[in-house]
């Protein structure tokens, strides 16, 4: 007997895609599925033990459940059209604890422009597993493959938050805007629509696993490679701070962590007037060649980016 | 401070359903949610401890997890799409186990037509969180409400398995039959579909909580009465014997247990033609009135039909 820790949890997730079937045309391997014509759906599951960091209410936990779901509805550049969710919570816990989940579940799905349209809860250990749906209304979706060398590689808003925040925590350094960034990540859903609506994006997904992880599979499943300049990376004012005071390397925060939802976007560079006509924030971060794999260039220096470890 | 085992499960959900908005047409209160102008969406946990008797292999355990899903969309006449599974499991269980899992539950997606489409772990007690999507192609969703004084009350097949099954494995009495009920049910999908297609039926829900449950459910959401003649309630074969040999009313068996998947429907009782053209299997147990509730003739007598115990 093999156990699925013995084997662990991503190797178990790469097994169990032998299962997926592309109903309609996108098979697995992006962060939803597009089913039918028009239809994307996609389901996460996040856990007290995992995801709830010291300090996060349990509001603060809701909103988060949702918003990993509704980002990777973003990624593929879907309106959101409703959420369900499991709960699986201990038989132990104040019944307010359970109202506010569902509370901030629906302030997400809100301020995604949709709302909850179903549930189920069950006892557990502390589960909510989310399933946001949605439609492109008529949009090709964004795909992690498709990045061609010349594109530029860009990202949605500034890094490091999440990670300078779950730092500043574990650390004990005061800096509520870095947990303000760990305990309610901003589903880019409006820039997803702008991007896929653009036709200009090459590929697309978002940095749920950090930026370095992402880098990797852009460049796998496009079949190319990545140079990203160093200095040009947005990031948090505080990432400086926290990265001084815990002497954990900018490097580390920027492109090792995840929990970051911004998107992260390859286009052709020739038309990035249908970007900045539309006054999407982003920021250029490097370039796409036929390296086959993602560098870091930091001073005239080159080194290469690896999967991050969260 | 309350906590959500002083409250029950039940009451929580009925609490829940204060968040749910109604995205398109349908709120909620019935066995799925219709968003967007076609689409419907449901959503069940299911558990190790709860919804694995004795005997259950994994593969079965993946299918009754699927299995509870596409019989919401059944209840409302929607062709399956696709179904996403989460699922928190044990790090100490063997990964066959989990292959397993996966396994049943794309075979009872093949069987209702459809596929995998996503799919989500993380370490847990044991629980699977299935989302099932599925269409309309235009036919207007089957509700709870809508049944009308004079129309018939019918059934899709034969009750009573589910409820002799398990009592079979308690008592320890060997009847392969009924547990195959027990452990593998068959959400009527066609039969929904062609149920919603005929345009005869008032009303229609699934029997997952019981045939006494869902009627009074139907009763309630309708605003009307329903007599039910005990002789006419379908029901397998071995269901008496196991009556016999545990001695638990035929009535309980019928009535009063859930895991049932059979579809409970009303329909005008001048249109049946449109059924039986279709060749649809069902049986007619009854008759709407304006009573109020749900009511049990046997031999003559009169007895309330109360919620089952499941």
């Amino acid at each position: 007997m093999t156990t699925i820790g013995e084997i662990g949890e991503r190797q178990l997730i790469e097994d169990f895609k032998s299962f997926l079937r592309p109903e309609g045309r996108i098979g697995p391997g992006d962060d939803a599925a597009v089913i039918g014509k028009d239809m994307v759906v996609t389901t996460d599951i996040v856990s007290f033990d995992r995801h709830m960091p010291a300090g996060m209410s349990y509001e603060q936990f809701g909103w988060y459940a949702a918003a990993v779901n509704f980002s990777d509805l973003a990624a593929m550049g879907a309106r959101p059209m409703g959420i369900t969710a499991a709960l699986a919570l201990p038989p132990t816990l104040d019944v307010q604890a359970a109202y506010d989940i569902m509370s901030g579940i629906d302030q997400c799905a809100e301020f995604c422009g949709t709302g909850v349209v179903g549930g189920d809860t069950k006892p557990g250990p502390g589960i909510v597993a989310g399933t946001a749906m949605g439609t492109l209304d008529g949009r090709a979706p964004m795909l992690r493959s498709g990045a061609k060398p010349g594109d530029i590689v860009a990202v949605t808003g500034p890094l490091g938050g999440p990670a300078a925040g779950f730092e500043a925590i574990d650390k004990g350094i005061d800096c509520p805007d870095a947990k303000e960034r760990l305990y309610m990540p901003i589903p880019r859903v409006t820039e997803g629509i702008v991007l896929a609506e653009s036709g200009i994006v090459s590929s697309c997904m978002d940095l749920s696993d950090g930026l370095g992880t992402a880098l990797n599979t852009i460049c796998e499943s496009s079949k190319v490679g990545i140079d990203i300049e160093y200095d040009f990376i947005p990031r948090e004012p505080f990432v400086e701070e926290i990265s001084e005071k815990t002497g954990i390397p900018m490097e580390k925060l920027l492109l090792g962590w995840g929990g970051e939802y911004e998107l992260l976007f390859t286009a052709d560079p020739n038309r990035l007037r249908k970007l900045y006509d539309e006054d999407l924030e982003f920021s250029i971060i490097g370039i796409v060649n036929d390296s086959g794999r993602p560098e870091l260039v930091r001073d005239g220096k080159r080194s290469i980016i690896g999967n991050g470890e969260y």
